[in-house]
């Protein structure tokens, strides 16, 4: 229904609308030049189960207020210019984030993207061809000019400064492990602790362990860690399980860092299945280093920040953005809003006022309009 | 289709079978004095998930090979003899264990057994209704003159004493918490650990302080505590969890020892609550004080077994059964036969051999003749 409903947003603005093979959507507002390479304004509008209204929505609605603007003012640019919003970004759905942007700039095969199944067992091939959009339109991405994304910071950092804007530089470096723990399902009543493989200890124990970690300052105050997933079976109160799986999120702005920390966790794992006589195996489900933005668009992004009169910061984004995926191909980058509530997101009290929601779509009208005036194919 | 097979089975035997109002079926044999109250013999067919094939079926299917025994030999007893089986002992399903036994002695209420709902929601009387169980028969039980359950220990004790009945003389005290820590949902890759309200922390301590606490020896070396159930949610890789369901199991053969550990256990949920900033509620699910058998019918389970040469050992139960309930109502035992592999249970490789269960069987079948002989109404 939300994809339904930014289609008809799109159309309703006259942009012209492609949907490819792995459901991204494109809305393209023709320019003077019909031989110039596009400047392409993107982010998402799936979300995590527990989000809030502004997580990828922002750059998406965003970009059509952008094109809305432009439409009122009567201005057409040199460059066409094009609204995107791409599949699964959170990975919430079918365990692989950036999914449909991975797959546009080919990180991501096509095939392989199309068998990711989710929990009951269902295709992402399937599920795009019963919603109606596994498009027509081929899946490789011809590259734009250039790539902006304006998106929530989701962290405390623009807040607590009391600044507008925050001029990204780029994203960390991010590691997940899908973790199996295998111990001897058993009975809680009368099994002793010495015969016991609990499964649930060897969790906890790395849970805490995650934490204690970071909080170690070993790998600068920027490490960050969560355990998202905690799952017993057969998850019944008077048996000792046999089966946990966990998920590790590990995160860091510089790879070599989170690299160092890697090389410690995934001894620990081998230490603790040692230990507590069971079998931990992990599977890296995401693997990013760090990723630098175009100098170019961060320049102008700072240029037009202080061009509206408002207060800048360069941050390093916490977050993964398909922006990421975009630099792979062309200059990219991206515009922060603060959040209010300590930048919560992955919530529903995630909030930006309008007041600065507006702010970086007003920078991000005035990136996208002088890119869009650029020389050259 | 388990029970349907084991009603067959009873009605083969040539047993008259009453189904009651919360599912339990009782299949009669007539003796000579049908005024004289019945010797029953009993336990359950429902299972946990990582079940065995020998806990609870043991003693309903004994049950019936002891009837079969007396059909051969045309023995009638004086009194008449019960082969029980009741509803939900495990709790696995409907979350209250010896539901079936505990509201035919009064334990329970009909109405609040019946209004339990499954994790999808379906109540107790409306799966019995689908399943054709809800019987006719009043629920309330009329004692009989004595109860005998047959059961494999689930624990490594006799196994690894060699011998080959347990005489039970009573079961363990039990307490089960059901916790709902709630946090705050985050985003993991970019709110610090200093913001985190994280309720899967709360549960790892509280996982790891059971283990410790059984561990120090505080309670003797005969406190059981396990975490069955531990799962996260929303869920996602992505997302500091905001809430967390979790169980906690804790038993010791004495209740008053129990009270104790439970006195430090529920003051450290407060504890961990505070300095991880989270909500820590927990429900009461089930609490049963330490239980004895009857001696007149312990004496009998030592008797028949050294009459038949076999060697025994008092011992505790570990597990909750049904005796419990029935020996609210009437004199009541056990018969404990030795389980190999460590006496695991609640795990398919659950298993005793054919010889340990006839043991078991046998002496059953002795203390039941000798109770149904026994004077009185």
């Amino acid at each position: 229904a939300g994809r339904r409903h930014v289609v008809d947003a799109m159309r309703a603005l006259g942009l012209a609308v492609t949907i490819d093979r792995i459901g991204n959507v494109y809305a393209r507002r023709e320019g003077r030049d019909p031989r110039a390479k596009p400047v392409m304004m993107g982010s998402h509008i799936d979300s995590v189960a527990t989000a809030g209204r502004f997580d990828g929505c922002l750059g998406v609605l965003g970009g059509l207020e952008v094109v809305r603007t432009l439409n009122d003012a009567r201005h057409v640019t040199r460059r066409p210019i094009v609204v995107a919003f791409f599949t699964e970004e959170e990975g919430a759905r079918f365990s692989t984030d950036m999914l449909g942007s991975a797959v546009a700039t080919k990180r991501i095969a096509l095939d392989r993207a199309w068998a990711l199944t989710d929990r009951a067992g269902k295709s992402v091939k399937s599920e795009l061809e019963a919603i109606g959009f596994l498009g027509e339109a081929p899946v490789e991405l011809d590259p734009p000019h250039a790539y902006v994304e304006c998106h929530v910071e989701q962290g405390p950092v623009l807040r607590a400064a009391n600044v507008d804007i925050g001029v990204v530089t780029g994203v960390q470096a991010i590691a997940w492990h899908e973790l199996v723990i295998t111990g001897r399902s058993a009975h809680a009543g009368t099994t002793p602790m010495e015969l016991r493989r609990d499964p649930g200890m060897a969790a906890a124990r790395i849970q805490l362990y995650l934490r204690a970690m970071v909080l170690s300052g070993r790998y600068t105050k920027q490490l960050r860690a969560t355990v998202g997933v905690t799952q017993y079976s057969p998850g019944l109160v008077n048996v000792v399980p046999n089966r946990v799986q966990m998920t590790v999120d590990v995160r860091h702005p510089d790879d070599e860092v989170l690299k160092k920390a890697l090389g410690e966790l995934v001894p620990f794992y081998g230490k603790v299945a040692e230990e507590e006589r069971v079998e931990v195996q992990h599977k890296v489900t995401a693997r990013t280093p760090n990723i630098a933005f175009a100098p170019r668009v961060q320049e102008l992004v700072l240029k037009h920040a202080e061009g509206r009169g408002l207060s800048f910061k360069k941050i390093v984004s916490g977050a993964g953005h398909d922006a990421q995926e975009m630099a792979a191909v062309c200059p990219a980058g991206m515009v922060f809003v603060p959040g209010e509530y300590e930048g919560i997101s992955h919530n529903p009290r995630e909030y930006s006022t309008k007041e600065q929601c507006a702010n970086g779509v007003n920078v991000m009208l005035d990136v996208v309009t002088e890119l869009a005036e650029e020389e050259g194919v």
